[in-house]
């Protein structure tokens, strides 16, 4: 990128670009052109993959208005999260999306063709956590995953656990989804030697303190290859994962 | 013991015992003569078994003179919990005790032969919880019971745990000791059918604040069975599985 | 159980069960052929006793697929916890059960004969406290047990709970159910000497912060012999007491 | 006090005062004459009864220097309270003060007659509380109180508790000291008639948190009539249940 | 008290009592006869004052029920604490209660002459304390009290407090409400003499957590003198108050 | 003021003034005859810019009486913080106040003319701060302030703080407006030499516990130049950021 | 500073700087060259003012590295915090420092003459407060301010804080530092028209919890006009109290 | 894998294996060779990286006898944490370690050839964050990877941070370690396109709860693509950015 510059100040060597016109492409586009092109694209994505948007504190004209913004410009996947039914029928109405209610999320776009490293597992304790792992799973299904979900394989019954031993060694991340004691994030990770993200849920009640059990057992999970996102933060954990399975060589 | 004051009653109405030396009866042992016997002897043990002082609000000669009176009293057997060394010194100098210093229990008359139900099984999650640990076995010995150790068998090498599956289904009573997210008691509790008696330790560094982490884990296990006692406390989890293992039909 | 394996192997040695099918064998039923029969079961019930179902993270249709394949083998006791009386209404008009609307439980298939070692023994502080302690009380008669309750027993008129001394030392095990300040667990606990299972309520408000006044208040208690559940976990006390309850010399 | 100022004002118009000088006299004591004069004095304390110094924040040399001005102004009796050993035996030298070390309490003067209501009875959950009581009960002692001590009367042993029935409900006020769940006050409140102040002491470990266990319970107290200082708050217990043992009908 | 058994045990030695008579009245009345009289009675009120039935934990049916009863027993003067407007609609259906829906108290009786040793003031720090503070300012009135209401006198408008302190400093006790940061409780504290009882209260947003904020300021109060309440404990307070301002000499 | 005081003492000398009217005088406007004008003025208000009421504790009648007293007094500019819109349309039905639904803020009386040192600068990291904010620069704007709104410049977009670095740089005092982690604090505080007022808000879910998470990120800014009001206090920040926007040399 | 790009342009265009070497100061200074230069420059500091060194994360050496490359380029006058006594000698062995031990500050140079725009007033509710205060102080003075001390001011003797009125309505900016309960920020705050930065400090026992009780009294403070810096953080008040009384009209 | 068991299963068929022998095979090694191979093996190892020892919790003899059982089965490379310098000392005695003393880590072997996808870049906040960063660097460079170490980078002087960007853009994975607010985490997160690897520290005082602010800063981070380890982990956060980038597609 510093090239640009280089040809820009080449441009006004050569008397091609004046100065006023360098220095008004200079402050215009400041980041880009100087080297912070990443910053200003900010949340790059790989072809065909979704773009991002953030549905909590928007209205839905707000984010009608966005999505109308991405599609002039050929973004045709995008990921609308922590969307309620409401606003969901509301946005539809205008530009059609795919209402997921469970995960709470509205996908533009069908889900692309998965290219990562290999397979992203989402696990969940209960069956009580699965709006999160959805959140996790769509997630990272838009934004280019081959994902297996393997629900309600908490270790109160290890068993159920172990005998998805298979799978859980098959990924190449994997996702753990449990609320009240947070167990499933150390056990996975004491059975796999693949990335664990572990994604505390505000399931249980009482001593549960609204996911914060389950958010200080996975921190400090005694098993190697776990981190942590927020309570509930299932599109973080299918954000990070989908980083995690796209790796590679930078040049 | 009701018939114990009918008879007192019965002993006045026959002028066998005077009104003033049966008002001094009733107010000398109040509880013991109406009814509360229990409630006066408060810890009452089998025969024996160890009598239980708490070290850590005594000073070494307050300890002697307790141990001293309960000599007197032919209860030769007695645990003194909470002892630093230097006081385990400062005591042993004037009445011999048994010092476990990993424990910090000073013991008394020698083990009683086990006279449970069954086999206490002490666990841990790791080598550092083996302190508390030591706690909750020689109480639990010193109590009359059989006991097995199992140390550093904790999930993140969930293997190690399975490996004493034999061991662990084998228990009457399991004590689970972890520190750090105390994931131990919901694997060892959703692999048995016995009551599981969690201790969480203070083990651990950050996010662990000297045990909560591993507390709350265990109160919110998944797995059904599970009761919990305070941090660090391996004495009472060892006098709780003692009593367990000493159930019987009372008459 | 090895026995089973040590069959299975000498079956393939004498070519009664081809490698193949040997090899399918330990993998279909992988944990109870070779030894964690006790963990496919995970919850294994007395005969007669009830199999449980947690309610909260489930959908009514959901429980009744649950209560229909426990139907079809031969299970036709079951405790359905934290139910709602919309979801209760819901799972009845499919699969009948008994609604307990204040302990939020339902129930299938009567109350079994108790077989326990001795009775179980519920109290409470106050009447604010009774739904919870109505949960553990059902729970613990589901699952084959003589339960006594003694309500409103709390300290602060502490000859209510003095009044009930001859129930209280009656009992095998007390749960002691008390929000608030829950010092009912160490008063009780200083009174009898069998097993108290403490549960701490959300009943108070302000500085009892729902519930967490009266966990720290049991787990601090400075009586020996109790443990502590989760803030309202009723359910989890009826069904560690009854365990305990339930204790047997393992062969 | 207003006719101080009245008194101050008929001199200003007889001459008798210039204004200057009644200008400087509403200055320097500008509260005292205008009504503030009980905020002046700040601790009023009836006569003979001891003036408190808080030592924690003080060293040594301010603490003989204050000792020192309080002498001169005839005020002979003094509480100075948080004295550490050290610091006790540097003020001793320049002024002899007698020193408690288990209260950390350095005294000057001996104590008043006592001029109470009735007695103030301190009582402690264990030994390990005994040092926070001794603050309480030698400061309600400087302050001219009747104090009786009951230590050792935890709800663990109820019937210790029992047996000094009559003690408690011959007080005045209590103050109830204790660590680790802090029932006491509940229990103590359940049986008296009379006001109750809680003292949390910082006793105990792991989830007592260094009182805030107690701090919770006793402000949760189901009992009427307690109320509740800071943790370990000796000297604010003594002097508040001095106050109340020292109401009188005001003019 | 004691001289009631001495009677019985007479009555039993003169054979004006049979045994098994006397018997059973030891045991229907235990703790009254024994010399538990105040125990039994709980919670003992002067004549005139008014008995207490807490309203939180209590159906309608039950609080008439309790009602009823007390009047048979000539207890004509009742205080319903924590009524809501529709419990309470539903109670005076029943039975005939002044309900005062601000402090959520119903009152049975009308106020008693009061006959303490002088006047309760109840300061508030602003106008949204003021539901709490007439909890506390309706019981002690219920109670035989002489209160004096100050409302909204909180240390932001600091003159606004110094412009009472005429009637801060007549007052014999001092009950100070306020939430947010609950200086109040100090300052008033730091200006009377006589004994202030602090109740934080849930007033305020953000980083106030629902009174702790408050709670804690006042139990860090650098002010002598000052006790503190559960949060939003009105009544707690005006009971405390009411029993200090009716200390007596006890024989 | 003092002068006052000696004028009246003057009179009171020349017989000008009697002194029961002085003292009366001394009595009636206490602290504002000598030398706590201010304090009996409370908040001073330069000329024109708006009253504050705080409307949470408040009903709608209370507001208008308080609206109309002032009107009475000349006061026609006003703020009412903490308006519910039910609140508002019947305080408007009374008094016209003109209601800002997003900022809760009922103003009446039109904005004054700045008249501050410079600029105030309110900043928020994302669109769902923006309602905390406009409370703060409405309130900034009716005490006569210039104030530049950039909502939306949150560091997850470096870039889009850094393009506004130009306006960022032209504050005299910065409102910094962030919920979930805070970090606009900081990163402003990094970025400018001017002072900064970190307003954490209850915005985000999970571990940002009601916007504790937040606050404790502004508290502990390693940028200079940065304090924190409470969580959500819009009115707070731009209450002081007035004052500060308006210093001037004292005489 | 843009005209600093634009002259490297002309320069460019002009053939008087080569391509590479414009590039390359782009690169080198890239902030400063294109608007940064605040950035850049980070902690600006007016001319005969300190600048700042956080001793905490640093070693001797390393200290008295910086401190040197500032005394190369002219800057003579410097502030080290949180400087122990250790740390500061061996700084002093190398490169001359003033060491305030109390304060834990070292310091570089004389005071600058003040050239705010008033006086800061730094206040403590008590003696114990004073080091935190000092840190405020020195820092104020070194950044060029009149400071004026008022300590052990605190609201227990509210006639103390009030007899030093005239000197806080003297103030520009007022320094709250107090520790227990934090009353003394409010109270300043209602006494005040000024604005008043709030320092919590960690002085107190048991329920202060290390400066939480005053942390949160500060951010509740029901007086408009105060904000909060971190605990014990007087360095920070003292800077930002140094920006307030600097504020100028920005060009 | 499961071939090996097919394996023996056909040794048993044929004879070559006796019955016993295999059911001996079956326990000795039950995981390994029944499919939970890896779970025996733990934590696997690319071939030339370091076994990892948890030294925390062990004493120096049985970490030399660990690294001696190491070193027969030819693991050569080995990483021991947590290791304090005399337990280094004493190990050292014994098996020749290298030890760091800032990350307190005792490492055998030298640094194996990087093999990751790309390079790790470690960057700090202060300076006082670097032991928990050289922690991590040095664990992901036992592990076999290319480090980039960036410390005091951190956001109060921002241009640091963004005049390393290049450097962070080339990162494959990026380990942001930082105490006080942690901003880092927010601000890097907000720049680069790759996994970030948050590590709150415990480094700052006062409302930075020993690392809690830091965390929760980092949990809540407004920008995608960063999870979270525990407070001071830095070990774990380079095992997982190590894990990251050995990423490979499995068969």
């Amino acid at each position: 990128m510093k090239t640009s510059i280089k040809k820009l100040l080449e441009d006004v060597r050569d008397g091609a670009v004046p100065v006023d016109q360098a220095l008004l492409a200079l402050k215009e586009a400041p980041f880009e052109d100087i080297g912070f092109a990443k910053v200003d694209l900010h949340r790059p994505v790989r072809q065909g993959a979704a773009e991002v948007i953030y549905g909590a504190g928007k209205t839905p004209p707000q984010i009608v208005a966005i999505l109308g913004v991405m599609a002039r410009h050929g973004q045709n996947n995008a990921i609308v999260t922590r969307l309620s039914p409401e606003a969901a029928q509301e946005v539809n109405a205008a530009f059609p999306i795919e209402y997921h209610a469970e995960a709470r999320l509205g996908l533009v776009g069908g889900f692309p063709k998965p290219d990562g490293i290999g397979r992203i597992v989402v696990a969940t304790g209960g069956t009580s956590d699965v709006p999160v792992a959805e959140e996790a799973a769509l997630t990272a299904q838009m934004l280019g995953n081959d994902v297996l979900r393997l629900y309600d394989v908490g270790v109160a019954g290890l068993h159920r656990t172990l005998s998805h031993l298979d799978e859980l060694m098959s990924a190449s991340v994997i996702i753990a989804v449990a609320g009240m004691e947070g167990a499933l994030a150390s056990v996975v990770g004491g059975l796999v030697d693949c990335p664990v993200v572990a994604v505390p849920t505000s399931v249980g009640y009482g001593a549960s303190f609204g996911g914060i059990s389950a958010l200080l057992s996975m921190l400090n999970s005694c098993a190697s290859g776990v981190t942590v996102v927020n309570i509930d933060n299932g599109f973080g954990a299918g954000y990070f994962a989908s980083m995690v399975n796209h790796m590679e060589v930078k040049k």
